[in-house]
């Protein structure tokens, strides 16, 4: 069945404001069986809002529209729905009096201009709002449902969740739309694409999108299913898909990076710390975006500058004037002198060159170099990551965790210590 | 004038994706002297694009579809907008040579699938892609001027810039639209909106917007004007807005909290290190987000365990145990500390219950310390901030900021350490 979107607003026509209740509302009206094919953002003018719903009522089976029910001039869902439909207007006292009481409870007498918001379309049902003065409405016309919801997200998801997904249920036939998620590091987008490809087209009942974020790819995979029964399909095509990709998929449920490498240190009882440098506490704000990080995450030094690698990491003097601040003896040194001074398990350090200033031909924009220290070793991984300052962070601190998880996985496989890549033997241990 | 974007793709239908490059569009209409009345998302059927782009030929004067460009099946906006016109598509053997040269550099043979993409509308203008294979088109019908352009932001972008905005400027008549904001900090936005609504409800000609965004306040005043005329309403709005909001106003010409800080900063001369707890990194990586950062700021400790408080910022274990470490006291010793610790003249700290855990009666979920200390004193600031974890943080780290300008504007007047709010004598220097 077919549900369209009608976001109202002139501020969603500028240049500050998206409209995103619409992503809430189509995860939700896909999941009940309904396929979102147009979405339209219109502004503050009653005819205009009335033409988008005229033509909505020629092609939709459902329609959701949002915004314009506040109290002021700018509000005119409720008059521009009521002449398309050829309805009345009229004041509901009930929706008044609950109006009023939401005031009283503030300590204030509801404004007469709030009186607008009490206006209710002949024939609609009423839809409380746990969180505002603007009330809901559900409409039925000619087969058609209508749903009038207020922008505010929290007044919108409030009042969906309560009162206008049991209506869109029972209006709901066939197909509902499961999705399956395979998350990715380690690989580029088009490197996961020309793996993946040939298999998921092979699935046509799948949908398949393939998503870049922060040097992390997510494949969609979207089937519509009849009511009770699984997404075969695509739950064979997310094995075969794990298969072809290997251990690059990090999480089929949705976990983001840093909750996959919590649980596995959480797994693993051991404690880490972190020494970023360019990123500057991008990775630790992800670590700790995990409630319970504290659990493993004890914290870490923000070596910006030299000074803050050698007082608080230990990093010799000598070594950041002999290889620079940007190199992989540095990397290795702020992971194994975070560790020390953090007293974890394992030290975990960034160190790179962000740009836009401050690159050369040997050490240019986008080179970063992430080291890794356990009690006996470390290891560093170097990268030249394009784009500008805010994504050269992004993703270097996504290397870093790619560089943690590849270490915890190698470790519970039993071979700490022996991995492929760059078994670089450690700088001794400077004492602290 | 009238301008309306349709964007093309069945993924910006999805709970996925949304369409982020009408706003850069919008933007750069409005400069221009286009209102954006309408925008319509459309998935890729050719049918539904037929119908929309049919609609919008009815309704405006300017018409930018994105996306649908593509090489493959789904790629329908070519079709779709030559059977509204009535006009036929024909493989331009220029365009060709473009493609497959562009595939020669990459050392590839242009897969025959990619011929599509040389397909034009009769009567269009072929507008280079510097970027990509799609090449984008202009095309003039009965007075309204319609664009195809690829979806990937940067093509487009690209696009716009070198050969859709030319032709915009060409075209447009009337009014352009210019605009003036405001940014706060220090107040709610309902506090603002008192203040300023009194005020910016008399220009007529002005539209203001409040936004709202982790504890800052965003005033944007857009004003059309003609040709070569200055903004005199919003000129004259923002400078009285400005005078009742105070020095709450950070900034007029667009920059965020963490440059105007970071200038303030560099201007006195004095160097910055920070202590986090619950936000972990996300000060410092504002911090750092402003280019040059590293002339002002040092780094500092992710202070997220009280082993670190107590191990490199040197918070005495008895201070943690009595006062606990979400304490106006600690908080106050996490910046004497860091400070010491990365010899920086100031040291700004955060320590707090970020949640969803870890609330009790007396402190409850939200609480937050900022504490900022120079070389002779320290003060702390106490906030109780609603929200979920992650926006807790990040207001967190706004009033971080906030609380240093506070410091540096007052220190700025001559008033250093003589600050009316909170002037707490700080604890004794912990030697370390």
């Amino acid at each position: 069945m077919k549900a369209e979107i009608i976001a109202v607003g002139s501020e969603l026509l500028s240049p500050d404001r998206l409209d995103t209740n619409s992503l809430f509302l189509t995860e939700k009206l896909n999941e009940a069986g309904f396929r979102v094919h147009l979405k339209t953002i219109v502004g503050d003018r009653k005819e205009d809002i009335a033409r988008v719903v005229a033509a909505a009522l020629e092609r939709s089976d459902l329609i959701m529209i949002i915004g314009g029910l506040g109290p002021t001039d700018d509000d005119l869902t409720r008059p521009a729905v009521a002449g398309v439909l050829g309805r009345r207007l009229r004041t509901d006292p009930d929706v008044v009096a609950v109006i009023r009481m939401r005031f009283a409870a503030r300590g204030v007498v509801m404004p007469r201009i709030n009186e607008r918001q009490a206006q209710v379309i002949d024939g609609a049902q009423v839809l409380s709002n746990p969180f505002g003065t603007a009330p809901a409405m559900w409409i039925e016309e000619k087969g058609v449902k209508i749903a009038l919801l207020p922008g505010p997200p929290r007044e919108l998801q409030a009042i969906y969740l309560q009162s206008v997904q049991p209506r869109v249920e029972a209006c709901a036939e066939g197909k509902r739309l499961t999705r399956r998620s395979l998350h990715v590091v380690g690989m580029t987008e088009s490197e996961v694409d020309s793996l993946a490809a040939p298999v998921y087209r092979r699935y046509r009942n799948v949908e398949t999108t393939i998503l870049a974020s922060s040097a992390q790819i997510f494949l969609h995979l979207n089937e519509w299913v009849s009511r009770g029964e699984e997404p075969a399909q695509a739950i064979e095509l997310a094995s075969r898909l794990e298969q072809v990709l290997g251990d690059a998929v990090y999480s089929t449920s949705g976990e983001s990076l840093e909750a996959v490498v919590g649980a596995m240190l959480r797994g693993s009882g051991r404690s880490l710390s972190v020494a970023e440098s360019c990123t500057a506490g991008m990775l630790a704000a992800r670590i700790t975006r995990v409630p319970g990080s504290s659990d493993y995450f004890l914290g870490g030094v923000l070596c910006y500058s030299n000074i803050v690698k050698r007082e608080l990491c230990g990093v010799p003097a000598a070594l950041l004037d002999s290889h620079g601040a940007v190199s992989a003896e540095v990397a290795e040194a702020l992971a194994g002198g975070v560790r020390r001074a953090c007293k974890s398990s394992l030290g975990l350090s960034i160190t790179g060159v962000a740009g836009p200033g401050g690159g050369t031909v040997e050490k240019p924009v986008g080179l970063v170099y992430i080291g890794l220290a356990d009690e006996r070793m470390s290891w560093s991984d170097r990268r030249v990551i394009p784009g500008d300052r805010e994504s050269v962070r992004e993703r270097a601190a996504t290397y870093a965790l790619a560089h943690l998880r590849r270490y915890l996985l190698d470790e519970s496989r039993g071979a700490p210590g022996t991995r492929a890549e760059d078994p670089r033997a450690t700088l001794p241990e400077t004492p602290q």
